[in-house]
Order: C-alpha cells, then structure tokens, then sequence
C-alpha cells in the first residue's frame, strides 16, 4: 500500500470510525451472534494473492461488526467503564504510523521521555507524591505480577540471582483480600507461590478486608515460622468497589516488613478528585499501585499505570543487559525495558498525552463527577423501588442489585436474577454483568462510559424493571 | 471530541502519516537528541483546561519528531524489522476505534473468532501441522515467560495448585544457548527458577546450540538428583541468527521429559519460505514456539504469535474463572484470558487480517526473498573487499562483520568498530546495532524494513567504508 493509497482508504476508515461512534446508540449493544458463527464466515486458508481493501472493508461490516459488544456505547453497563475518547484513537493512529519501538531510550529516546513526562502527569493527577515513579504496563493483571516478582525478590535478597525461589527454605506468603480480583490470585500462582501460601484475609461487611484479621494472619504465620512477603489491598474491588483500608494495611506492612501494592486498577482514576481521595488514605506507604487509565479515566486499551516507591529495586528485579541493546546513553537515562516484562515497547504515551492535552484535567473531573451523580441517582430509584434492593455501598460508579420478588429465595432467586440479567442482555438494549456475591448470584451496573448520559441510565432502570418485574418469574 | 472533529482531525492525521512515509529517506533515520532534551520541552504539569487540537500537532512535530528514530526508514538496519506496513496501520485505527475489550468470548466474540482464524492462517504459512494452536501475545519476552511457566508446572505436576515452587524439593533447571535471547533468562528468574538452576549450553562454530553437550548436561544433572526442566532453542539468534539444531534438541528433550520451547520470534517469519523450514526442522516435537509476526512479517506491534501443542495444558497453568467473568457461552468457546497473564485483550487480529490480505502471501514471501538477497549480495561485498570480514555465516538477513585494519586488535579494534558504527549512526545516514561476539565488538546488519531496496544497502555499504576505511582510525 503506498502512501497514496492509505491516504485514500485512511480517509474512509477515519469516516468509518467517525459515523461508528456516532451511530452507537443504533447497535444492540452485546454481539447477537452463537459460538463459531464468526469463524465459519471466515476463509480457512489465508488468500495466496493480494485482495482488494474494498473487500476487506465489506468484510469488517459484514462478518466482524456482528461479532462486536459495543463497549463504547452509551447503554454499556457490564464489568468496567473501557474508554476509548476519540483524541486517544488519534494518538495511538500516530503511534502505529510511526512504528517505532522503545526498547531502549536510544531506539526512540521521546517514547521513554513521553512517558516519563505523562505517567508524571498522572501521578500529580491523582494526588501521589514525587517519590513515586511510573511507567506504562499493558495492563492491572501484569503489573500486579510485575508487583509480586519485586515482593518475593525483596523479601528473599534477590534469590533470583542465586538458586531461585525454589531455593528458599523457609515459604513465603502473599495475603489479599477475599474479594481482590482474579488476577491477584493468578499473580500469585505465576510468581510461583503456590496456592497453599496464598492467604484470603476476611472482610468485614461492606466487602472491605479487615486489617486485623490480616494482623493476626501474619502474626499467627511468623508463628509458625513462615515469611510473610507481600499484600495486596484493593482500592475499588471489581464485584462491589469496595475500599480496603489501605492506612490500616499499610501499618501492618510497614511493622512486618511485607511488600504492600495496591491494586487500584478501576477505582484509581478517581483519585483526580479530591473529594475521593479519602479512599485510598495511606497509599504513600504502598511500595507499588497500578491504576489503569484504560478503564473509566479514559485512555485507549491497553494503558495501565503502574508506580512504584524503588526504580532502582523494579530495575534490579526486570533488567537484562545484553549488548546488542547497549548504547552509550545508557548511564543517563531510563531505558523502560527494565521496568517490565516485554522487550519491545510500543509508543503509549502519546495517547495519554492526545487525551489529557484535548481534554484538559478539569472536564476529565466532571466526566467522572456525572457518572457518579448517575450511580448515586439510579442507587436512589434502586432503593425506593419495591422488591428491588442494593448489595453494598456505591462509593463510586459500581451498583451492585437483585431484584427479589417475594417469596423467592436460594436456587429460584439466582435463576431469576440471571434470568433477566440476561434477557436484557439478549435483547441488546443495554448490557449488565452478573457476578455471585456471598454465594448468590447479584447482578454489577457499572455506569462510566463515555457516552453514557442520565437518559441512558434512566433507559436501563425501565429496562430492567420490565425484564425483572414482568419476566417469567417476576 | 466529537465524532465530526474527529473526521477533520483524523483526515489530517492520516495525511500525517501518509506524508510521514513518502518522506521517511529526509530524516536522519536516529534521533538527534540528547538525554532529557524532549522531557525538558514538555510541560511539568497537565493542563487544567482543553487545549486546541492543533497545538498539540504542532507540538508532535515540534517536540516529539526529533526524538524518533525511524525504524520505518529505508536505511534502518539496527536491532531487527519491526516492519509497520500501511495497511497494518489500519487495521489497528479500527481496533482503537471499536474499543472493544476480549476479556472473554462474551465480551467481543469476534475479537477471539479472528484470533483463532489469523493464528491458523499464520501456522499454515509457516508449514506447521494442525497440531498446533495459537495465540496473540504483546512480545516474545511474554511468550517465553509464559512458555517456561507451563514446563515448571508440567515437571511439577501443577505445584501452582499446591505449595507452588517454593516447596519443590529437587531443583528444576532451564537450558538454553549461550547465544539465546536476554528474554529467555528473564523469563527464567521471573519464573523464579534462579540463576543457578539455568545451563547455558554450549554452541558449536555458528553459535548454535551443541546438542550433545545438551545431553551431557541433562545426563549429569540427573545424576546429581536435579531436575531437568525445559530447553529453549532458538531459531535465529539475535546477535547471529544462528540456528539451533531443534530436531536433535526434541530428541533430547523427548527423551528426559523435558519442555521444548522454541524461540523463532526474528526468523518464524522467514518460516512462511519453503526453502528456509529447514531451519527448524524437527520443530514438531516441540511443546511451545513464539513467533514475532511485529517483525520481519510486518504486522505491527504488539503481535506476538505463541503456539502450543496443548493448549488445555496451557489454560490450566493460565486461567482464573471468577464469577464477573463467567458467561452462558463458556463451555463452547476459547476465552482468550486463559491464554496468558492480561486480561484485557486488544483486537490485535484485525491488523493481522488486513496485512495478510491487502499483501498476500506470495507477496509477502517475494518481500522476505528480496531482502534475503540483499543481505547475499551485502555479505558479497563484505568478503571481497581488504579488511572487511564476515564473523558468521548468513542464512537469513542479518550479517555480523568488522572492519579489520592491519595491526588493529584487542581493545584498539573495539574502539574503530564502535567508532565507525556510532559515526553512522550519528551522521542519520542509515543505523545500525553494535553488539559483542566472542567477547569483541562488531556491528550487526539487520535488513530487512519494508522500505529498504538494494540501493538503501548499497549506500550503507559506501558509508561503512568512508567511516571505516577513512575513519580516524582507519
Ligand atoms: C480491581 C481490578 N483489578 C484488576 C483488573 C484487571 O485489569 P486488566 O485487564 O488491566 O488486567 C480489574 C478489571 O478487570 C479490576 O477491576
Ligand atoms: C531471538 C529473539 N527472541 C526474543 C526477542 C524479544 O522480542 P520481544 O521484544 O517481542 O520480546 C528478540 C528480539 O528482540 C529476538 O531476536
């Protein structure tokens, strides 16, 4: 493709996204298409000629539009707000274009020094102190990994360096709480802990983990004669954004010696209010966050930040230092390879900086003050509504509600509540995910999409109260 | 942004970077920075208030441009091809406009229906059997990371399950080339089995793997009580593209229950030309291989391309299946999550997709070919003229060479070959990669990036010379 043609066809495809966002509200929000339905309609060989791009535009529409959960859309309320603003989808367009790889300072130095300068931005965004360095994961479940290697290699004087985890005598514990996510716990398994050295610590009733309940797990395990290692709370759990205590935590931490990271990955975005930052009180004494600007804030996927107190530490755990990636400006910069996993690197910060420069910090503040007006709005019908009734707190923009008509309770109640979760879910009028909370099956209204307006909201209460209240067991 | 302004900035954007293209030969193809330069230019803090769009294009190019160093440029030859094709371009502008996140089947049906398609065509281009299944990862550091973690639980039995590593009694080892990738010890200490449990093997003449000196080490390990583990071969190493003798590697690793991961992430690609499978020939008996389609191949980054033999062996040591992420389809379809360690997923597919089509194979085949015969017809040049050597033998598009004035040697010929090459690279004239063999500097030649024809080589080949030959220490 010259240059000539991809002007051309780039025209049409930034039309293409331009009547796409704007007709959101037309598309059924979930995919209505079965298992396999999208791999049968597509060529079991790949073509051995060049086709026309025409084709493959056609093709877009035809076969993969259908397969699309429109997560953009204003009706898309399941598992978390993913943003896509229109300013990141431009930046991240100039970071393909120019296809060039970070892997080291030298092989692009403005991809290291644009990051250096936005995940900074971020930082005083969310109030942090400039103790804290940043840099850009792809996303909450690797730097939660990245955040638990740096734990165990802390705690053991970098065994990596001689025998190994394998070769410490003595086990090392990971603590998080009971209702931490998923990617915690494959965290832990990954870094090579072991399920049996993996402690849930309870929570008290709003989902919260109780500190000391994690005081006296540690205590009880020094005991024993283990090693505590590390601890993860959650600012905002995924099922009910629940909010650790993480002042609480990070005293225990602090007098055990154990790695403290916060897991902050939806509800940090919040943090660019003030008014929120109560939440997260004490996190100056975490040794490592992850907030992913990929979710509600606002940042095309993938874009997750994490933090850390020790660069030279993260450094010392994830650095290679081959010479074919040596360059004589490596005394005096960052060469963010050593900040994680992955050699290559794309160029991610420009979409940061397309966004906050077109948004400017202060509409980034109302998007977010609106959807929380809106959870605390639909949070008041869901509470005066009869037969309705709301799980746990809405500190933010997470409800989380069943619908329980009388009488109906145990096996009967689940299926109900997945019932018609599911049946608006079908329809395509909105989308809603269910998730068990006690062992019961609740359903997680997740407002924060950029579109998403009171209408949008107001739509998806009638909605739900047809498909609830009217539905086969309503 | 509203979806109108972003059709007037996005045109302007696509004309960006088609003008960017046309005019790649005007750039000096590294940056002309120094450390710090860009980060001193931007702002300290976000702005409070939106700023114009346009301003922040004047500032891509004011700011952001000088620190680019163009791996699209006809006269890059550093690192690797991280080949960008345009049509590439475009097929990720779609993926950030949709927006849509592969957390599960569920979430974006398409987006894991292509997947499974785009990896099958790739497997059928490289020649692999049907045995094979693949997946989408950001990078070959991931692949490999992810790879040593399935053959620490396949030796172990699922000890992730249990204590994890850490309550192994007999030590687990990783083998790997002394010329393998610095990815495949960080893999191997992330993995936490240590630097003392990693062998490096030693290589014959072309810096390839010694299979029997493989044996030996296992044999002996055995003997000591120790257990063998996995053995990353590499197809194409990076300082030589030496070729590791896989199928004499399987048979020892078939024959001690050892994990065979194959690292072919720079010259998988060359896999898709008949002519060339011969280098890794015996590679289905291995367990897992990675597969840069982000280099050589020309899709553009992040796209790792990670096969396996077993892909229910590969979710059991990956997946995590809470609730929220729960859906009706689960029992039918792949969720992709299970695959490896992030849970957000791009639509990485569809930039595979619009390549393989807008290209098609033949061509992408004619393309490798071409630069295949650039690098013999460099390598010809390089033996024929005094004082010019070849230090490996060139099966691909890399060539590894120094520029041997009489009486020159030790730390002397270190200085002129340093010297020369950072006096190209300084010039913006072309670029390209100093790295040790052998414990002395040479200076690789990576051909290989879209844009590069013969005469792009011939005229590196008359800077080498003028730098080298009229250098000062020439
Ligand atoms: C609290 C929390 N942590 C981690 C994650 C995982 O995010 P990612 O997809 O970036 O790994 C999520 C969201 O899915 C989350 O809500
Ligand atoms: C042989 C080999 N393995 C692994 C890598 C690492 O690639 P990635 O940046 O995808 O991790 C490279 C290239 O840099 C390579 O040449």
């Amino acid at each position: 493709m010259t240059p000539e043609e991809f002007r051309r066809l780039g025209h049409q495809l930034v039309d293409w996204v331009a009547d796409y966002r704007a007709g959101l509200a037309q598309h059924p929000v979930q995919a209505q298409v079965a298992p396999g339905e999208i791999r049968a309609r597509l060529p079991a060989a790949p073509p051995e000629q060049p086709e026309e791009m025409q084709a493959v535009l056609t093709d877009l529409d035809r076969i993969v539009m259908p397969g699309i959960t429109h997560w953009q859309s204003p009706r898309f309320f399941g598992y978390f707000p993913a943003n896509a603003p229109l300013a990141g989808v431009l930046g991240d367009l100039v970071s393909t274009g120019l296809g060039v790889i970070g892997l080291s300072w030298q092989s692009g130095p403005a991809v290291t020094e644009l990051e250096e300068v936005m995940t900074d931005w971020v930082r005083q965004m969310v109030g942090l102190s400039a103790a804290w360095s940043g840099v850009i994961q792809d996303t909450a479940s690797t730097s939660t990994l990245v955040a638990l290697l740096c734990a165990r290699e802390r705690t053991t004087g970098y065994a990596m360096a001689r025998g190994g985890l394998q070769a410490e005598d003595r086990p090392l514990l990971v603590y998080a709480s009971a209702h931490g996510h998923s990617s915690v716990e494959k965290a832990a398994l990954l870094a090579g802990f072991g399920r049996a050295h993996l402690r849930l610590v309870p929570c008290d009733g709003t989902h919260a983990m109780r500190a000391e309940a994690l005081a006296a797990m540690v205590e009880e395990d020094l005991a024993r004669g283990l090693r505590p290692c590390a601890v993860v709370a959650t600012t905002g759990t995924t099922a009910t954004t629940a909010l650790d205590p993480v002042g609480a935590i990070a005293a225990v931490a602090r007098r055990h010696g154990l790695w403290l990271h916060v897991d902050a990955a939806m509800a940090g975005s919040a943090m660019i209010l003030p008014e929120c930052r109560w939440m997260w009180e004490g996190i100056e004494g975490a040794d490592s966050l992850v907030l992913n600007a990929h979710k509600w804030l606002g940042v095309p996927f993938d874009c997750s930040l994490h933090f850390v107190r020790d660069p030279q530490h993260l450094v010392r755990v994830m650095s290679t230092n081959p010479s074919y990636l040596q360059s004589a400006a490596d005394g005096q910069v960052k060469n963010l390879r050593d900040w994680g996993i992955p050699l290559g690197r794309r160029f991610r910060a420009l979409k940061l900086w397309f966004v906050i420069r077109e948004q400017g910090v202060a509409a980034l503040r109302a998007r977010l003050r609106r959807d929380m007006a809106n959870a605390r709005w639909l949070a008041e019908q869901v509470a005066a509504a009869p037969g309705w009734r709301l799980l746990a707190p809405v500190p933010l923009q997470t409800l989380c509600l069943r619908h329980e008509p009388d009488g109906l309770s145990g096996e009967a109640l689940d299926a109900h509540t997945t019932g018609w979760a599911e049946r608006i879910n079908r329809s395509g009028a909105a989308y809603l995910t269910p998730a068990l909370l006690d062992g019961r099956w609740m359903v997680r209204v997740s407002i924060g999409a950029e579109a998403t307006e009171r209408a949008d909201v107001a739509a998806l209460w009638q909605a739900m109260r047809r498909e609830a209240e009217g539905g086969p067991a309503g």
